[in-house]
């Protein structure tokens, strides 16, 4: 089966999940004084934080499942499946993002949100291994293998010490957290879905 | 008329369900203590089956109408109105999936929620009953047929099952609805749309 | 420029607005009985009107704009520009359904409703004059021309009927609403896009 | 890598952006008299003003965005990574919206504003160099180069302006604002694109 739903489903969701987490900051009530506004932008310090965290994560998700399904042109039954499953962790991240900026200083509400995306992690993982696997279309070498499960595994690694962290200071694992999206961006190795892009260039 | 725009519609459609169920899980107070969060969680069990329950669903409606525009390429205005119809059922998920969050005792409640599912099934039905007679790009073998009829009937079937399931216990009928997308993804016999698919993956 | 952008931006604003005209459905305090469910569904007859009188009426904006865009398949700048026009009326009907739900008994609710339908359907003709005139691709025959803007206008002078209706009942206004995407559905003669589509069928 | 997903990600975020600018109109208790309906209209003129205008920049912003991917058909790690930042600000304009709405009278929310929109166009400029420096499948003329940044700059320059003149009026700053669609809509000079796409009309 094409792959091409299920690149548009996954795009739509992580469209709204990305667009819906500013949904939490409520605005005040209208008969607000000027130093009220000033309170209430200054108490949006900590959602801004759990959004911008949260904003970042999926940033990273989005980018590795296309990276993904570069590699992956098509797909069986399970295929779709893994990819559904992976969409509902995913969807319970504007909840948990909320439930942190009210929150900010329980440790378990910052570990069920490292768990959630610990699962994400995981079902991507599973997700490019079954993929991998059975894909004829391109031949992916041991080295993107290698560094498509090291990258995924390492996020899923980030999370749980920023699960840790969350007994020492909640915003320190705010701080773990957000190092996944910067550590995607400079990451060298993984680089070979953008040099085969290169090569597509002239279409 | 091309089937393009009406697949990425659904998509849309699908994809906003999907992501807008956890708008009902609602963040509460924050005055509340460790001990009035343990508390919210533990209440959140209700709303959390309702949305995963909702989530298979919606999933296997997702893989079904995947399936049937996989043979269905082109469509008259008949199709494409079937098509818009079908979605209307869709968009009343998540107001229902709240309702039973809520109300997870009312059988009522469960019963409205499966008569839901259940026109969602038939419009599927007719959708491909309607597209299959029509289109000319793809013989549509008899065993497609009626394998793709009877997998949508089992969703029906499983329904009303579940509907009537809610006079003895409504959690009964959550874990008859679950079974739908579990069936789905263990069926063997309807999978002639992914060996078709399989012999593309060339591109 | 090619239509494919805006396109994807239309199809994914209408399968918005229609999944988010269900958000005015509140789900009532916990603590109600049995006997109060009951009376919040009766309650909810209508809200349930208006929004399946906007459901319809959106779906047909998104069936004219796909007939509208199978001819055009190539825009200058206003044209991008009209169509964004187009949209902007089209996401205020989910705010002007639940106004029309709580306040189903003022007319002037209901003439706001219209006129904003009214402004709708005058930027699909202008969108269709201008990208009719303007595009190269297809030759449009005067017959096409002419049922286009027919079914267009026919829109129009519905929802102004529909106003009007108010005055005597504004359930009569709905009935008149939603006889344009009934009309639309039965049209016989603006078919021509779905003869060229099924020219098209082996793609 | 290839940019069509990029495109689904952008048009998928600014088409939710463009609806859920409306969820902040909330619609009045039901007990509401005809008098109090006409109070509520007459009170929606802020946040409807607030509505249109980021209504006209985000548009002008999908513009603009459509543009550069015309010309930019493939990009590397860092292109992806400056489009998601892109959409972080973009997210904040809703909630910014209902803030001017509510707070139209306090220019530190019209500051706010415009400084959300200055960081969204620097965004789209770096996305500019960094695409167009690097994209290998068209060349784009020093002419393009020119007009491309010169427009975003405006749009810039106009933020500015247009958030200094709310210490005069926080309505003017609105009406600064609103000239940044008005005049992409109407400047001639950056019509390469369409031009270009004139050309591939025929496909």
């Amino acid at each position: 089966m094409q792959t091409d739903r299920m690149k548009a489903l996954t795009d739509g969701v992580l469209a709204i999940v990305l667009t819906i987490l500013v949904l939490g900051f409520e605005v005040p009530e209208h008969d607000f004084s000027q130093a009220g506004l000033l309170a209430f932008l200054a108490q949006l310090a900590e959602p801004f934080i759990a959004y911008v965290v949260t904003f970042g994560i999926v940033s990273a998700y989005w980018i590795q499942h296309a990276a993904i399904f570069h590699y992956v042109t098509a797909g069986d039954r399970w295929f779709f499946w893994i990819n559904l499953l992976f969409l509902l962790p995913v969807t319970m991240l504007p909840f948990l993002t909320n439930l942190r900026a009210t929150y900010h200083d329980e440790h378990l509400v910052t570990v069920l949100y490292a768990a959630t995306n610990v699962l994400c992690g995981l079902l991507l993982l599973a997700l490019w291994r079954h993929g991998s696997r059975r894909q004829l279309a391109r031949r992916v070498s041991a080295e993107v293998d290698r560094s498509m499960r090291g990258r995924i595994l390492f996020g899923v690694a980030l999370n749980i010490v920023g699960a840790g962290a969350a007994w020492i200071d909640t915003h320190l694992s705010s701080a773990v957290f957000i190092a996944l999206p910067l550590l995607y961006l400079s990451h060298r190795v993984v680089d070979s879905q953008w040099r085969d892009g290169g090569s597509e260039l002239a279409e």
